[in-house]
């Protein structure tokens, strides 16, 4: 059984909506996706670093759409594991297994890996929307989520898919 | 550089006598190293569940003998990822997190992995005291931490060490 290795942020929760949220909350301006095209999340969100070790920033992030029902059916297919490089947060740690516990239930603790660096993780499949995680990725499909921060960016030899409906075309 | 995984619980804390202490302060009864030679930990510390998931378990284990200076100097040689099956107690994550930093302040947390199962871990060389993460690991290096509940057993593949002292001879 083929094992893939699936990312929280940016591919099951939808973090930069929650990064608009709550960077309005404190500066009252709402940031449109548009005007954020391309560029770095730390940068276009002046409070990001802040709201990231923040409580309740991770647990109350909405959830991707199509991802609970296409990793549930990817789940009686492959080995699936999700991978969130979370140390760097550590207050995060229970709050992300809280969210995959409401939103992702048939995902066991044996299924979770939190991390600092993904190149010690060991899978076929790798899906993630950050090249520091997919570059170091020595399985044999690594597919990049697409993210305002990596939008405009070539996305090399990883396939790059828009939504979860493309990633069931492709693994299911 | 080859890349080493290491144990937190049995292999750089002292999770034996945790057990011995708190089961101790539940029961009145102080257990021996001795009485519980060649048994499994949950069969003889019967309140070991129930600890392993209270608060303050993890973050007050006392660390193991010669660890600090031994992985210290791992650390300069090897790329040294600290890699605990952690996420069976969500609660313990943030906890064994700050007790690395207080007892391994030079492990950053792009060393540190939390997971269920340690088939994940892509690594040249092991060190763990549990068969059932040693067993899936397909590194060229597999090293048995001797512990208590493992004493009797056959370590089959893997190398046995009793203590750090041992580690350092083989790998520095």
């Amino acid at each position: 059984m083929q094992r893939i290795a699936i990312d929280m942020d940016g591919v099951l929760s939808d973090t930069v909506q929650q990064f608009i949220a709550w960077e309005e909350k404190e500066t009252g301006v709402k940031k449109t996706v548009e005007e954020i095209m391309g560029k770095p999340e730390l940068e276009v969100f002046p409070n990001s670093k802040k709201h990231l070790h923040t409580e309740g920033f991770f647990r109350y992030t909405s959830v991707m759409e199509d991802s609970q029902e296409i990793v549930e059916r990817l789940n009686e297919k492959y080995q699936v594991f999700i991978v969130s490089a979370a140390t760097e947060f550590p207050k995060s740690l229970a709050e992300k297994q809280s969210w995959l516990n409401e939103f992702f239930p048939f995902i066991t603790w044996q299924q979770i890996v939190f991390c600092g660096s993904k190149d010690i993780i060991q899978a076929d499949i790798m899906i993630d929307d950050h090249f520091k995680n997919l570059n170091g990725f020595n399985g044999f499909l690594s597919i990049l989520f697409t993210q305002p921060h990596n939008a405009y960016a070539d996305s090399g030899r990883h396939r790059r898919v828009f939504d979860w409906k493309e990633i069931a075309q492709i693994l299911l």
